[in-house]
């Protein structure tokens, strides 16, 4: 047995308890046929770029399978499976053991088993690209495209958590205390994908994606695909209470909360006939969705207008990798 | 538009036809429901260790979803639609260009449209990892685990030419004509998988894998995962003439050809009762299949017999990345 073969053997089958996976013995993998569609994501994550070298291991598995489950979820579709390409400088042990638990537990408790895969020495950086399938009822997924003049627009969870997160990580900070340092941390290293309410996305939602390039950004490319515009109320944008101290300190400001990167939460807009149903329903799923503005006519990039009525500009949108 | 999202308005929506690639607008893909069994399959290829810096990027390209292609084939497998995760240092048009060029014509050839994808930004090689879709009527992929004692072992095509190829490339030759170098090369770098026997393996075949890694590596993991041996007569190992004049010459060995990698044949086993039947399936398809040998019952590894009865060992079976 070949040390690659040895690896999938020992890290990788054990997670792979889907009969549609054959234990990964061999080169494919099967989705059974069913009337429902098939909705397919796939995200990668790039060592130095979505995580940092000494992240722990089980959290950037767990990251690589949540950016992609955040994905069905903001799309109304149930997770059924995934498969993965790690990319990998050396085989260690010490790194694979806990990076495998991690996964592992995230596809048991998603129910979104391993399916297949491939690993590949690289001496570049670590990557581990994800390719999540969920299902739909037929012609049911919930697009980018659907939002209507009026629509609710709405987010679910905090904003800029993660971006603080990520400041923390790379800069510290002389203030704040350490749980809530470690609770915008873990926002980072650990989304919390809205897998429960891809239903109440599906039945309520006109339009919807996920949060993961900034929520300036992403309502932008909502609204573009949709052909409409947007106006957001900041003082509406929900906050964690570290984020809120963060902003009386000045330690960050409203401009960077809502144009940095990793919420992986979902971004929707409602038809007001809808509304409570949905709020209603996320709630019921333990997911807090707050209404954050409107959606308007014409395509002018969306407004973000703070409590005094003044719009501020946005001078970088949103995370773009060129 | 960031400078990501032009890279793929400009480069990949045109090859996004398939109306279930929503134009790439979108954070998701849709394969429809259907009572098929979809076979989805993974495989990268990294710089440095599956192709070469300097390979042309259009030949890269056709590289990438060729593997996959190669798999579903084996599987029995008719494709459906592939998804792209593209790892690159810079968004270089003289090379984007030509490699979006390259890809689009595979995915026309090959009826397999590009459903989606993600492209980072990496300090380290160049990455593609494709996932691929190929439907199957239910339950009638193709394993690796069917072989039974007494099944014909054959592979399309000839082996051992990409091997060679790679070979050029990495250390020139002093020897053969021009022409024969440039077919090896093209062996190396642009695999051809057959896609037009998908049929006739689903109808014929006890067990199948492309070879990838090598034909002796490969056989041994096809036979473990049947729980059988093997023996193959090494004579009848379909050799292109420039392998022929390779080994008449030294510049090469049988050893060597086996146990090469990247040859993206299809191997297989096939009933007494069913062989003259796919022979000529695959035939009509154009593509040779070539008996090479037989199950054996057992668990020892496949020997491998040269012309007087002589079997050879192998010291480095199948390519493993760690």
């Amino acid at each position: 047995m070949s040390g690659e073969d040895d690896l999938i053997a020992r890290y990788f089958v054990p997670l792979a308890s889907d009969p549609g996976a054959f234990g990964l013995v061999d080169d494919a993998a099967i989705l059974k046929g069913s009337s429902d569609d098939l909705v397919v994501t796939t995200d990668a994550i790039v060592e130095g770029v979505h995580f940092l070298p000494d992240d722990p291991p089980d959290t950037i598995a767990k990251k690589a399978l949540r950016v992609n489950l955040s994905d069905l979820a903001a799309k109304g579709a149930t997770p059924a499976g995934f498969v993965l390409t790690l990319a990998l400088r050396e085989a260690d042990e010490r790194w694979l053991a806990p990076f495998a638990q991690g996964l592992g537990e995230d596809a048991t408790h998603f129910a979104c088993p391993l399916l297949g895969g491939d690993t590949v020495s690289t001496p570049g950086p670590l990557m581990i690209s994800v390719t999540a399938f969920g299902r739909v009822p037929a012609g049911r997924m919930v697009r980018r495209t659907g939002a209507a003049v009026g629509d609710t627009i709405l987010v679910t969870g905090t904003i800029g958590d993660a971006t603080l997160g990520l400041g923390l990580l790379r800069h510290g900070s002389p203030a704040g205390s350490p749980a809530a340092k470690k609770a915008l941390i873990a926002r980072y290293r650990v989304p919390q994908p809205r897998v429960g309410i891809a239903a109440a996305v599906r039945d309520h939602a006109s339009a919807a994606m996920d949060v993961s390039d900034g929520l300036a950004g992403d309502l932008a490319k909502l609204c573009k695909a949709s052909g409409v515009s947007a106006e957001i109320k900041l003082e509406q944008v929900p906050l964690s209470p570290a984020a809120r101290v963060g902003l009386a300190t000045k330690l960050t400001t409203i401009e960077a909360l809502i144009s940095g990167g990793d919420d992986y939460e979902v971004l929707c807009t409602v038809p007001e006939s809808r509304l409570a149903a949905f709020v209603a329903a996320a709630k019921g799923q333990g997911v807090d969705a707050t209404a954050i503005g409107v959606i308007r006519d014409g395509t002018a990039a969306p407004r973000f207008v703070a409590a005094g009525g003044r719009a501020i500009s946005l001078t970088r949108g949103s995370y773009s990798h060129f």
